[in-house]
């Protein structure tokens, strides 16, 4: 087990992403908090919780292998003291192939752990299109976050 | 503009769905925190954020006015001080029809704000099925919500 210590949410999704394109399972559990609230919501698929459960669902997922890329559009982020929300656009290169032609919408969520930033829930699902920055008034470019609270 | 104070996250859920169900416009809108850092995805759609057009986005959604009742299932709760995540199952029916064949599944955030609880996020997107009480290990009965900060 890594005793990587995320000094930010940002970190903490960075790596989420390296270890996400790599099929790296245990960098990928060392993101995630080491307790039994955490949950992961692949798209289309159910809610999954748990640390053992979450970790069989990412074994499963990298089982392929596959050597992913993703550019991540768009962040929105809203900030507690403990707390940091992201929702990201995700397009996902798969190695070999070009870019998927749709991006999935994920809302990321770390809370700030005795170890670090750590990710507690991730919920991704299909979306329509990345937006363009300085896009509709419906989407929003990348901003500087704000703090709530 | 209502006065509403949700005392707790759950108040505010129940006032949610509520509205949701009525296609109630202020009603909704008091629900969610009075903060352009909110943003809300309906299934397949993008991220619209900032109480503008998060609130375009349900008055549209409201045009038909169609009644809707939700059922609510295996929530999953991770709470903070401030903060409180809820993911559900939605099980929707439109009056007049039976249930939807499938659910959705939500992540709700809710922040402890000067005004009571008020959501800040809705991330919505569809799912294979409401996992059934005592079910496998990858899905989640409801339970007890424990507090991780």
């Amino acid at each position: 087990m890594k005793k990587t210590i995320y000094a930010s949410a940002q970190e903490a999704e960075a790596a989420f992403y390296d270890a996400f394109g790599k099929s790296d399972l245990e960098a990928m559990m060392a993101v995630w908090a080491d307790d039994d609230e955490i949950y992961c919501i692949h798209p289309a698929g159910p809610r999954i919780s748990g640390v053992e459960n979450v970790r069989e669902s990412w074994r499963r997922f990298f089982t392929n292998g596959q050597m992913l890329s993703f550019q991540l559009h768009a962040r929105h982020e809203v900030h507690g003291m403990m707390i940091a929300i992201h929702s990201v656009y995700e397009q996902i290169t798969v190695a070999g192939e070009g870019p998927a032609r749709n991006p999935m919408l994920a809302t990321n969520i770390y809370l700030r752990t005795d170890r670090g930033w750590r990710m507690v829930a991730h919920h991704a699902s299909p979306a329509p299109a990345v937006p363009a920055s300085r896009s509709t008034a419906q989407t929003e470019p990348k901003r500087a976050p704000k703090t709530l609270h």
